[in-house]
């Protein structure tokens, strides 16, 4: 079962080598530099493309079977950030493509990457045999499990469709690349579910799949529908590789976040599950006997009462596993940051910058 | 809901025809002349090609996360007939392509058409909550939902990275249109399912898309492998697609059949599931009121006692269901082979017009 670094192909040893630093490093968030608004000054900066992208995708998720678009609209719509494919234009944008008349291929190519996001995120809604025999089959239970399936495949073939149409050999390598990963990644998250021995880097190995493989080729297509060189496509998918690893540490960090919890956010959806997040890895680690028991009954026998996630969240907070986790997050942004280095200061840039930084800050 | 022709782009009118036409019209099957082994046959004129494609298969399917391999083995394993990446196989060789030193194209094309199938067997496993409150979850008990979705998304991007290896668009296009429509018409079951209202134009569009548009793709590849022009390619297409009208007919058949339950083989699944196949609906519509409410409970209500499949039987039995159903069969399968005429004889167009006839013959 253990993975080799082949099945990750995008991973570096770097990598590793940030996630195992220490939260006392120096490499802290910078939050006096993060406009509030980091994501939308992005958003405004590619707004035409946007707004295209938008259109591309209420167009191509259509189907003469009414439930695919009625059931995509629900996840598409509701989801609304637009991250990956705005991550897409910025790059495009970046390396110079998108001013001239006819340049579109990249609102097509966001479309494609915003697909294969929604396609991921209803087959993630599937509820296991086990999960609905607890109770847990909230998260799916408008359209149930087959349609979630079904419809994701569409979107995933109707993802692939795009890209024949767009032409290019090169992206759609990438994204068949990045689609194999996100399964192994999700795959592998299953595998790590309920095991207390998953160790560090294998945790990476998971959120490099789940999250950070489709951010790196967002990114990176952006740069061939340039047509700029390979070190350009190398840093860009370095930027997102990165970016997207923070963007999940954050994510995993936020699960046990009371400040979370008292915004009125759901907190301890990742507990019920069971998952071996960083969060409960460090504290599972740092805890003495009887804390490692609690966590054996609640990670690993799944053995959960509705007071176990404050008493989680009260030694996640002992050991200050959220502040490590998110130190580890500012350290991957730092690192996605510097990967755009090569890039001249533009007003673009700097909101890819400070997009490294928001990830850092966001409330979900 | 109710889905215009577009939905599927491979249908024609002609085949809306051939379904509707009564059993009493003379296209039966004519097992006299079909071998017992027809599909041996057919496996044998192509068995290195098919032996190659088993390696590609096994090769291809690897990944580090080792539970994807094992659950791909699983059912990539059981399936046994190899018969979508047998078509395309053969309809690379029918065509010309494949004998000389380095036509190995057709080999790769083939391992992704499994790949897609398969694909698609491990997101048909997925279950559905309602099902389960019903107790139906032994499909899928070994791996459980969740793993069955991830590695069936595992081998859909493996064989869309197959496809980019080969690098030819034409084929990209082919089999992406064929995944969306696949998935189109597994939404369009969903939706039938239960329903008695489903008439036999939509029974159609359901079967049409979720069995023989692969079938039609798998065709069409080897034509375009083989670089044949337009007419040769529609040619193989057509032959595909209404082979995978009349299995899928055979099929559905088979499911009620109770000599075949008689040989051990499981029936009912489909009467269990409540799923609207036109044996059912052939025996709703020439029921009598009394029978009618019986279907209305079992299918539409979903309301089963063991005593009600041999009723169902029984049912089907009485107004020659089965036979109308196998009757349409034979005259797709009949369409089918016509669809060949104007490929010269040889032993290999001998061997799909032979698996056109078994098709109908079959035992699962």
């Amino acid at each position: 079962m253990q993975p080799s670094g082949a099945a990750f192909p995008l991973a570096t040893p770097g990598q590793e080598r940030l996630l195992a630093a220490t939260p006392s490093s120096p490499a802290a968030p910078t939050p006096e530099r993060v406009p509030e608004n980091a994501l939308n000054t992005l958003a405004s900066l590619v707004q035409d493309d946007l707004e295209a992208c938008n259109q591309t995708i209420v167009a191509r998720m259509e189907s003469p079977v009414a439930l695919i678009p009625a059931l995509a609209a629900h996840i598409v719509a509701a989801g609304g950030k637009r991250l990956r494919p705005l991550l897409t234009l910025a790059s495009a944008r970046l390396c110079g493509y998108g001013a001239k008349p006819g340049e579109t291929r990249h609102v097509r190519l966001a479309a494609c990457v915003e697909f294969i996001h929604t396609a991921t995120l209803l087959h993630d809604d599937v509820v296991d045999e086990s999960a609905l025999r607890r109770g847990l089959a909230s998260a799916n239970a408008v359209f149930g499990n087959k349609a979630s399936v079904l419809v994701g495949d569409f979107l995933f073939a109707r993802a692939f469709q795009l890209m024949v149409e767009d032409g290019s050999l090169a992206i759609l390598a990438i994204l068949s690349r990045a689609a194999a990963t996100i399964a192994e990644g999700e795959v592998l998250q299953l595998i790590t579910q309920n095991d207390l021995a998953t160790d560090e880097a294998r945790y990476l190995d998971v959120i490099r799949g789940k999250t950070a493989a489709l951010f790196a080729a967002a990114c990176q297509v952006g740069a061939v529908v340039a047509g700029r060189d390979q070190s350009v496509e190398t840093a860009l998918m370095q930027f997102g590789l990165d970016l997207g690893i923070a963007f999940q540490l954050v994510d995993d960090a936020l699960d046990y976040a009371a400040d979370q919890a008292q915004l009125g956010k759901t907190v301890g959806d990742d507990f019920r599950e069971g998952k071996t997040t960083l969060p409960v890895l460090l504290a599972y680690h740092a805890g003495d006997a009887e804390e490692r028991r609690f966590w054996e009954r609640t990670i690993a026998e799944s053995e959960q009462t509705p007071e176990d996630l404050p008493q989680a969240i009260a030694l996640i907070e002992r050991h200050r596993a959220i502040e490590t986790t998110l130190a580890r997050a500012g350290r991957f942004a730092a690192s996605a940051q510097s990967a755009l280095a090569g890039f001249p200061p533009s007003p673009l840039r700097d909101a890819l910058l400070d997009a490294a930084d928001y990830t850092l800050h966001r409330a979900r």
